[in-house]
């Protein structure tokens, strides 16, 4: 199986195109689109999308990756293998979130030719380079066949989360289509605080620690822990990130209150 | 075959995750999306594009449709049978028009441990009890095997289409990416007259009655029996809802002009 | 394998429902997504999102291309058969951008109503015309069989690049995800200048040519080849039709700078 995470839209010939390419190596591929719709060239966001997916695919699934703003250059095009499966992209991190949960084994970089498209554009290697690599690992290609290992790849820093006294300082990983603020915060780290004070960059709030979202009244605050296991500020049947102004990337505090 | 029809949204790894569960349990299940577009937390839309899109479907069917408000909460989990198929997911009535249309056989409520992901969070059911109890009917077990049978599902009640004189009074069904204004009047109920006065809340328009859209000029409005035979409201080429205000909910008179 | 183009967004049952159709006509069928998202009634922007896709589809792929504001009028029904494979869908020129790449070799007219659903209406061929032809084809029906032979389709008529000195004048077929503003002028067409003058209708730019986006710093523009194989104008991770206020169909100059 070979899952698709690029920001490649909804409305261009480019998600088929790379689909085309491997049915036609693989005709019996099952593809699977985790999604089309990451930000365009936001790294981080495919990789935490790639990262919170990749668990609940069956062992070998293969996970393509696409967010690519230095196609073309000499970034470097890869397969991370694990016990899990594999990750094919471009060597800028947005494979190495779901590599480091899954367990990096070994790294193979893509330069084989006869892998590729007969002929490699220099603007669109989802479907010339990445695409191929996918269908051939799907129809069964062992991962040493891709090229010579690599040992030094692009590896993003994700903010690790810090105490100074009753204080948790964490950043933002992720909002999400319902406005849910997604933080780099685990359940461990919080604790079982049952009220809370929540500072973001342009606001403060305090609430109550539930397990779920319908606890507390439509459009009322909550904290909770979401279904990654992360710590999570959301507003029942409502959008926390319009209203406390938050996004991606920002920093938070949490205290006990 | 599964259906999946939710307000998931297109960016987020949510729908991934509940295919990724699906194919572990069942490597042979084939999944249609029937849409992730829904709005956010509205039932009765939801519930409205199951009803329409489920008919086209092949007998045994499995569809599931997750817009779930109260995960987490007392609200039950359901599985509904009929000669058709099976509709999955919350008691809420996001599954009733479907399964009013297709003749309610049993329903049965998913309460077994062993039918769900080991860990359920408490805030993403469709990932944790729903696509597991459907990827099991899938691969071949009966409703009865899902839990005890259930009697008294929450069923939303739909506006009747009344007739005061030559006056029908129904409501707006749906709004489509077209802005076409779906009603809930029936080819019957409308009869064949030529010519109607149509009121929406903030708009009145008197207008012909036609087969199809390109019989009146491009932007001109008109009414016309949809393809899911209903009175539909809209402009050839042009966005009706736009330019007569209209939303679902709204209440609708039609008379004979 | 049967590949779906559409304007029908992603929030209706109207692509599922068509798919429901294919997969009742036949269950082993294999349905590939190209895009829902063309704009409402653009047929041009389809015609080229098909052109552009089908070259990667296997052998005997069955193009599907819904965009069809016609629709239940007198326009006609057609399946286009080429060495590549068949492209189903209303005669409004949608399909024959692909089918002039590909070589038309014979053109039939869907008539027979054995080959639709039971009730056709007369709003939503998709599903009850098109989408049962290409589940018939699929299942390996001769396109023969479809109906008579049709010699005269719509055909729309796309500009051809004017050379006057050492000016080049053109057009634009399509804004990408992006932003990037792709053209009807090829690779062959404009040489290998180093510097070009680009003339838009409301903005002008001279600017280098490139091989790959990120030769240019971030928000500088540039012009390159594209994947397929037309001259684009784009800025580095930035979006240049709304820089240049550019559109699909405006005109376009080129000069040697």
């Amino acid at each position: 199986m070979i899952t698709l995470t690029t920001d490649f839209g909804y409305q261009d010939p480019y998600v088929a195109e790379m689909k085309g390419v491997i049915f036609t190596i693989n005709p019996e591929a099952k593809v699977v689109d985790v999604t089309h719709g990451v930000r365009k060239f936001d790294i981080r966001m495919a990789a935490f999308i790639l990262a919170s997916a990749a668990p609940y695919f069956p062992k070998g699934t293969i996970h393509l990756a696409i967010v690519d703003p230095e196609v073309g250059t000499e970034r470097r095009s890869i397969v991370v293998e694990s016990n899990a499966g594999f990750l094919v992209g471009p060597d800028n991190g947005v494979l190495m979130l779901a590599g480091q949960n899954q367990g990096i084994e070994h790294i193979y970089q893509i330069v084989k030719p006869q892998l590729m498209l007969s002929k490699v554009s220099s603007t669109f290697h989802g479907r010339d380079v990445f695409a191929p690599a996918a269908a051939y690992l799907d129809k069964g290609m062992t991962a040493q066949e891709i090229g010579p290992e690599l040992t030094d790849p692009v590896t993003p820093t994700y903010a690790k989360v810090k105490r100074t006294g009753k204080t948790l300082s964490g950043e933002i990983l992720h909002i999400d289509g319902f406005g849910n603020i997604i933080t780099n915060i685990t359940r461990k780290e919080v604790g079982t605080q049952r009220t809370l004070k929540i500072n973001f960059p342009k606001a403060t709030l305090q609430t109550v620690f539930v397990q779920t979202y319908a606890e507390v009244k439509p459009k009322a605050p909550l904290v909770l822990i979401g279904s990654h296991g992360f710590l999570e500020i959301a507003l029942n049947q409502g959008n926390a990130a319009e209203k406390f102004c938050a996004k991606t990337g920002d920093s938070i505090e949490v205290e006990s209150a």
